[in-house]
This record gives structure tokens, C-alpha cells and sequence, in this order.
């Protein structure tokens, strides 16, 4: 494993990775999705270990896994992602190529325009646990492959990698042919409890400040409402994809 | 209103109550949040506004609800909050009083070693949002007044204000009092669909990494598991906190 200083060249290209300026790699951060990611058999293009981490049985193992690793010194990752602790471990893997889709048993999620890195990931987290089949990000969704999003689903987007390509209407029009629903999580609905979608269904899903787009309610079959106590307006988007999925399972055994 | 400079002596007192070095004041940042605090009566005890916000109907109306109020130049609130986006508005506010606390009709959810102050959050504005009555904190916890916690929870940390002086073993013992249970969330349990806590029950859930303390399962009633794909090792602990108090009011109709 090479050494490398704070400011080498190496170094400033990890910055400009983690903010997403080169397509087509992702920096993930995070010893435990990093070890999940080799154990998922991404492979590891890159490897950066702080000193520590590198000396350990668990460092020497990953490095052996990694194309190409190397050591900083403890504390130089920090910064480099947004997350406040990576652990001692940065690695750089290849984003995965967008998935082909076509409607089956088991519900999609389509998350409308949720800008919140972290948002985007919880949900595809909450997904892949969930058993969805799917999750399609519309245009306005923060990139499922920056270091918060990836942090944020612990490492799913590369296990339910969302289908970016597919547009919503496409997606809708493809469950329907299938003969299944789309459903509009939102206020003013059927209430969670009285709420039985076909299998497949679509879920679409909103941000939490602008909600769904009117366009996608209106287009949709029905509109479902998780019931909220007075005064509290919403729920956190994952949280919300949770209990409709756990729904949806409880319903059609997915 | 008066006008700030970025580096006067008040800026740096915001920033030290920010990171909450000053204990019995809490920073709240986000437009939404303050709003809501507002409407629910909390006494904005000093609120800085960005100029662009300060000139508009919202910034006015806000101003003149606040105990005192101060302009500062477009910008200068980034920062000083964790979040990304303060959205022109911050306000400290005063940390509300510790809850008492009897148990009666309805759950209680306690967090054990919850570290990231986000998760908190989310918890908590799950709790309040899914009808729960209590939120108690164990010592790790992060503090649910720090700012990413306020944000995390969409304000829902003054509406049901966590009791972090009531120890777990006593909160357990008063719903136990009162003909009830207590549920740890962990692995090997109760499958969700066949889980029926009585009313009151008490739900133990963990942090992501270390999970639940062992001997808070020992010491528990019973272990209720969310089901997962393959592979997928855990939720995150707000969606496993909304799933798990769905189900609950699914059963008892709180």
C-alpha cells in the first residue's frame, strides 16, 4: 500500500469524486457498507485507509480485496464525504449501470423530486428491506449515488439500484399493462387501514416541503393516506415508504 | 430590527449556542420549523433574519412575534446551523422543561444509544406524528435540542418533548405497573404480522450499530422482529419505530 500526503494530487481527486464532478464513480465512505459492498462482490476500484484502520486485520483484509489501495494518515479523510465520521475508509467503486425494468409482482416507489441526499437513500434502504421491486427517481431527486445518499441507504443503491432512466409516466403505464395501480401517497386519501392496492402497484411518493407533483395525483388510481395525529403535518418520506411497503406485504405476502 | 455584522460578538454567541455549549437555549434553523413553533405558541426568544426574508410579509410577521429580532446580511446564517440550507431564518428559543411522566393508554418508545442526533429526530417526530406518549432517552442518545436533532424531528422535540430523566428500568416498571409490557425490537422475535402488545406497552429500540443493549432485551417482556429480505441486515430505527407503532395503533386504536 502506497502513502500518500494530505495535498497530493490523489487526494484532490478524491474531493472532486466525492462531490460528484466526474460521472460514473461514486465515493463511498463508511467501514461498514464499505465491507458490505465487497461482501455484495462490488468491486472495490479504489481503497483509501487512515492508519489505523490500515494496520488492522479488517484494514489488510480489504485492502487485498481493493484494486488498488492505499494509506493516509488518521484524520486525513475527514472532510473528504459530507458525513461527519468515515471510519477510516473511503473507497471509490464504479456506478452501477442503469437496470432494466419490467413490471412484476411486488410494488415500486417513485420518489417526486425529494432533494435531500439523504432522503433519496433512506427510502431505497427502507425499499430494498421492504421487498420493493423497483424504486424510479423523477428528475427533481438529489443523485442516488452522492456520498450522503449512499451513506443514507447503508449501501442499497447498489443492491435496488434506482431506475433513473424510466420516467414515472412510463413506469405508471407499464404496472397498469401489467394489471396493477398507481397509488398517490398523499393528504385526503383512502386511510392506510382501508387501503388494499392490486400487486403489482406503483407508489408515488413526494418531498416532504412541495409533495407530489398535482400532475402525478391527478394521473394516478387513488390517493392513499397514512392517518397523522392533529397538528402534526407529515411524515418523514422514509418513514411513510415504510409503513405503506409493510402495508403492501402485510396484503400480498411480497 | 437592528442590523448585524457577520463577526460581531452576538454571531458568535449564536454560533456557540448553536453547538449547544450554553445549555437552556436551544437553535432552531429552517423557515418551516420556526413557523410551527410560532403556531404553537413556543416564544421565539430571538430570531435573525436574512435580509431577503426580513423584507417579505413571512420575515415581518415572524419578527414581530419574536421577543427580540435582528437582520443580518443574505448568507450570513449559513453555517452557523449543521444543516445545509437554514433558509434565512434561525431562532433560539428557550429548551423546554423536563416532562413528567405516568404511564396510561398508549406506547412509549425508548431510544437506546442512539448516537446520530438526526435519527433522534426522526424518531421522535415519528412518535408524535403515530400517536406514541412518551419518548425516553438512554445517556448515550444524542441530545435531542441539538440543532440536527430540532431539524431531524421537524420540530416535533417541543411537541413531545423527550423525558431524558426517566431512566429505562423506571419507565419499564411503571408500564408494567399499569398492566402493560415491554417489547425490545431486535432480531429472532415475534414476527410483526403475530405481534400483539397490550396497551400500554413500552418498544426498546437501538441503535443502528451496536443495536439494543443486551441486557434491555433480557430484562424485556418480549422481542418483536420486522421482517427483511435476504441479505438486508436492518431499517433505519425511525422506519422501524413507524412500522412497529403502525402496527400498534393498527391493534389498539390509539
Amino acid at each position: 500500500m502506497e502513502r500518500l500526503g494530505r495535498h497530493g494530487e490523489r487526494m484532490k481527486r478524491l474531493r472532486r469524486l466525492a462531490r460528484r464532478r466526474e460521472s460514473g464513480l461514486v465515493v463511498v465512505d463508511g467501514r461498514r457498507i464499505v465491507e458490505d459492498l465487497h461482501r455484495w462482490s462490488v468491486p472495490l476500484e479504489e481503497l483509501y485507509l487512515e492508519e489505523t484502520l490500515a494496520l488492522s486485520p479488517a484494514g489488510t483484509r480489504l485492502a487485498a480485496a481493493a484494486h488498488g489501495a492505499w494509506v493516509v494518515a488518521d484524520g486525513a479523510l475527514e472532510g473528504i464525504a459530507p458525513t461527519r465520521h468515515p471510519q477510516g475508509v473511503l473507497a471509490v467503486v464504479t456506478e452501477p449501470e442503469a437496470v432494466s425494468w419490467t413490471a412484476g409482482r411486488g410494488p415500486g416507489v417513485v420518489l417526486d423530486r425529494v432533494q435531500d441526499p439523504g432522503n433519496v437513500g433512506a427510502v431505497v434502504r427502507c425499499a430494498a428491506a421492504l421487498g420493493a421491486r423497483a424504486v424510479f427517481l423523477t428528475p427533481g431527486c438529489a443523485d442516488p449515488f452522492a456520498p450522503a445518499a449512499v451513506r443514507g441507504s447503508a449501501g442499497a443503491v447498489f443492491r435496488l439500484v434506482p431506475c433513473t432512466g424510466v420516467p414515472a409516466v412510463e413506469a405508471a403505464a407499464a404496472v397498469r399493462e401489467a394489471g396493477g395501480e398507481v397509488w398517490a401517497a398523499a393528504p385526503g386519501g383512502v386511510p392506510l387501514e382501508a387501503w388494499t392496492p392490486r400487486d403489482p402497484s406503483l407508489l408515488l411518493l413526494g418531498s416532504e416541503g412541495q409533495g407530489l407533483d398535482p400532475a402525478l395525483v391527478e394521473a394516478a388510481d387513488g390517493t392513499v393516506t397514512i392517518p397523522l395525529e392533529r397538528g402534526v403535518e407529515s411524515l418523514n418520506v422514509a418513514v411513510a415508504a415504510g409503513i405503506l411497503l409493510q402495508r403492501y406485504r402485510q396484503l400480498h405476502g411480497t
